[in-house]
């Protein structure tokens, strides 16, 4: 650049010089034919200065010019703070990738049943979604933390979809969450404790399979035609379930932090070669041991689920409860069972925030911490309080009835790191003829997470 | 920027006036000393306007210069649409992310052997591939649907390579497919139908070596030494097997949308502690089950294979063949084998497109709609039919001879987004003695398929 | 941008011919009517130019304004040649990825125990790290190589942790290495030989847990207290393990290729259920076979070791040597035992390197070849040779005392790929009664490895 600038120094300095002249003569005037020589004196000048501009000008030019195509169809970083995302200009391609880990250790305070402390890492993913053409949307995670183990399963694939949005309702094809259930749908990110509740035993978890989905401000609705999870064993010959699930949600109120929540949804289901079970770990799961368990029930012919939600956000205050009824049809010879689960859990902010909320999925969001650490401020605080229940004994069929209290206290450190602490007291298993009966332990739970 | 703009407006505003003068005064002309004293007047305005337009060109120079540094040595961000690259401005680093996924859902119309209906991923491929130093390269493909297993396998790894094309040929070390077989060669991506031909039972699949390739605009050499794919148990002592293969294709015409192709490979192969085994499933993959298998051949020394290739593209239609023979040479007291696989299948777009093609690597690449999905067009629509038979009887020695044909349906909506159907009808198992002998089930497979 | 240099061109050919004038009118002067009739003209000319200039100042201006803008809270790409790191403006958030590839090929020459020949990967890392928000940093390191297996283990995670650098110390949550040994902290891809040395037998490895570390110019600390690594089998229900760690480290000679490391640490720990075991293979990974191995170990309260560190760089020339001393302290009835494990090794640069150092983390760090294959040179040659030694027997309890010869060259083609080839000759296995006593194999080791 120094050489081109050259120039034009050059005629600033003679321009500099000749400046003075006319300053004098102004003062003296002087002859009609002197001024008149200083005058054409001055044109020139100003006429060289006025091409050396013309260079530069020029040669600036150019140089936006090339900068404008170097950079023309680029692609172009940004964030959110948290996942890194790459658009093109038109907006046919982008591709974002992100992750989240989430560390836990656990301490059982046991009854007679041995609980092993420990700690591991809960979750492990990574998250890369994209936009391959305009419409045309992908997702694809996958979880480090759930390795392949003897059975050959893919069971660490978990959202794994290409969906279109050129339609109303948007078409989703692949795996993804079944549309059932308020805590479910919640991100593992957001739910208020460290595991969902007892309810979460008749969670139906993703599945391949096609959906359709659409959603307002205040409402959303969903449904789908569900396979099974991506199969745990080629070499098992039998043949897949298959299912197909509805839920609808709707708000009363919505505002900035005010919200009322109410949904509901429906679930029909055929299982693999008749044969189907229910189990669930105590909310903790560094432990493999479930307390409630129905054994393989055979000779089903099908089950239906309904499940009903509401909720509640005001200012730092939340309220929210969900109820699971699931009835299994079965062959002649066997009795049909039904069974139920419910939980009811409050929260309060003690640093005011207010819980998030998407109304187009009908699921809660992030919290998002009015001060952070490490910006002088203590992040987010949220303390709360759950009753949980699942109730897998019908009749003469005991597969355990269960209820757990919990404690949780969560400190959200920035927008994207949480710590929490859950306290969980078995309040009681009654499954008379089982371990399992009567059992009341503690379990302490830590995690760390972290979301970017 | 305002600042600095302000400067310049006001002797714009003055300039704006004083251009008035002149052009009343060359009407009226009026007095020499007039004249000059306006000449004069103009003058110092036209140096004062100059000075400031030296000023924000200065400026101006500053910024552009600002600019072109802050960007100097950053990698830039590109896309094909699909995956994403970054590279430097030296094009001595690289570094592009890409992946697929293949999801499928199959249902089997059995004859005695129970095939399971269901649907799972066929793959999940993250992709990784960059430059790490000019003529370095390097690419590591992660396979998520094929989990590690109870045998401790890494056979999710697919290419892991390091390539070195300073010279010529191109240099490759460590883990990548074998150069034999034109469909074994063709991406999964890009191949006619979900599967591959019955001849896959004979395709070495991806190994640990070292190989060497170069090819032109209508031909290819690539050969290279392996030794087995990532070792699937380290606790087993046997030392590996190892081999030597080598394949040349040549292309009498190669034009926008006219070609043929011939190609020819070989094969020579030292199997592990002298045990062989081929077995195939029936061109379709949510199955365990192999109708043709020859169980472990023992007292192997070694075995060859010979692969031709041919195939031709007119425009929208198309028509591939390949044969292998496979020859196996046994130790004293056991008889040699001779086995054998081939197939032929015909394509043809509907709407139009040709099939792609890479002279370099001899193999066909991606097909690209004339109109995508979400623009107003219907994408690009393929049939094709296949006829696929593998044969590993020999003598008395009885692993199964069938022959398939195939019919399939693909619709490419975009450039990165397949989705297809395939029926395919198993003609016949002759096996005697054999459960499978005689099968002739029909199975209906699709598949949905993302390329980014 | 054509159109808008038009009109400054048509202004540039007007006063290209006026400028003629000036010229002519000088010599000969002329009335002054004339000459003032000239400059006029003149005046209205430059008047003219200098208003196109104006605008395409201000057009030009709004260009610079609007890529500013445009790049103003944009990601920036750039990269060290290997792996690549995005950084916004403020720093508050960054995202680096990298990964790093080993494949091995490894052949035995055996004495009486089968070691199995073979390929494989050794390591298969992608390696995600970054900042969140300021002094919020994370990283997550998965190994493809290490397969998830019958165990269910999570034993491809890595290191997997928050780390928060806003404090002094840095506070570290998550899995990460135990701060004990200097070869164990010095990354696999800086170390010497292709494998670490016998005394390897007693390093820690990564675990989850809380560590601080501090350091400076010349010295480290660093400690914590750590759990076990990711949960092997979440349905075996022990309690598991946990322990302390502290390691120090100090330079008393540290400038730009001359460094004196000295360093200790001390670890103490309760070991998962008081079962504790020690096993090793033969610095040598393709072979599963372990020579020395003291099997489970019951009734075991806790452990004790203690490291000394001493390493010296001269130039191309460098010392390193490692003691870890093992205390097992165990219940009544169980005497205690007593193990111990050191190397010693000299390695040398013949093209005049020296090896990379970090004082903060107190380990070794990369190699930059003072020439690169591909720009003419031939990169970088480093032999080596190294004693090593484990000794795993106590009194009556043999679990083998096994010792080492290794020789190795490692040519570093690129900062960022070397291939080793390493010969192992194991001296001796003392075990008595043990089919591994008097084994006395050779082994030799070539290994290809890329950083990205």
């Amino acid at each position: 650049m120094n050489t081109k600038l050259k120039p034009l120094r050059k005629h600033l300095l003679l321009a500099g010089l000749v400046a003075l002249l006319p300053a004098t003569s102004w003062a003296y005037a002087g002859s009609d034919a002197e001024r008149i020589q200083k005058l054409e004196q001055q044109v020139n000048l100003l006429l060289e200065r006025l091409s050396a501009q013309e260079s530069q000008l020029n040669q600036q030019q150019q140089d936006i010019s090339e900068t404008k195509a170097a950079t023309k169809g680029n692609v172009i970083a940004s964030t959110n703070g948290r996942s890194l995302t790459f658009k093109d200009a038109d907006g046919d391609f982008s591709f974002t990738v992100g992750g989240r880990l989430q560390a836990d250790a656990v301490y059982h305070n046991e009854d007679d049943i041995k609980l092993g402390d420990g700690s591991r890492f809960r979750r492990a993913f990574l998250d890369i979604r994209g936009t391959v053409y305009r419409d045309w949307n992908y997702r694809f995670q996958y979880d480090f933390a759930r390795p392949g183990g003897s059975d050959n399963s893919q069971r660490g694939i978990r959202d794994a979809y290409v969906q279109y949005t050129g339609f109303t309702p948007d078409i989703t094809v692949g795996q993804f969450k079944q549309p059932f259930g308020l805590e479910h749908l919640t991100s593992s990110l957001n739910t208020t404790f460290n595991e969902r509740a007892l309810t979460n035993v008749f969670n139906p978890d993703r599945a391949i399979g096609l959906g359709l989905s659409h959603g307002g401000s205040n409402w959303s609705l969903s449904g789908g035609a569900f396979g099974e999870k991506a199969e745990v064993d080629p070499a098992d010959e039998g043949n897949e379930g298959w299912g197909l699930v509805a839920r609808g949600t709707f708000n009363p109120i919505i505002e900035k932090d005010r919200l009322v929540h109410l949904g509901a949804a429906v679930l029909h289901r055929n299982p693999e070669e008749g044969d189907l079970r229910f189990r669930e770990r105590p909310e903790a799961n560094v432990t493999g041991v479930r307390f409630i368990d129905t054994g393989t029930i055979g000779n089903v012919d099908d089950y239906q689920q309904y499940g009903l939600e509401a909720a509640t956000v005001l200012g730092p205050f939340s309220l929210q409860s969900e109820y699971i009824n699931t009835r299994v049809q079965r062959g002649s010879g066997d009795k049909n069972l039904n069974f139920n689960a419910w939980y009811v859990y409050a929260s309060y902010f003690l640093t005011g925030e207010s819980r998030g909320y998407n109304a187009k999925s009908g699921a809660f969001g992030a919290v998002r911490p009015n001060s952070t650490v490490g910006q002088g401020g203590i992040g987010a605080w949220e303390a709360g309080i759950r009753y949980s229940r699942a109730d897998l004994n019908d009749g003469s069929f005991i597969g355990g009835d269960q209820d757990n209290l919990t404690l949780g206290v969560n400190w959200y450190a920035t927008d994207n790191i949480r710590f929490s602490a859950n306290y969980i007291k078995v309040l009681d298993v009654d499954r008379p003829g089982n371990a399992a009966d009567g059992e009341k332990p503690s379990i302490f739970a830590l995690r760390g997470q972290i979301h970017f």
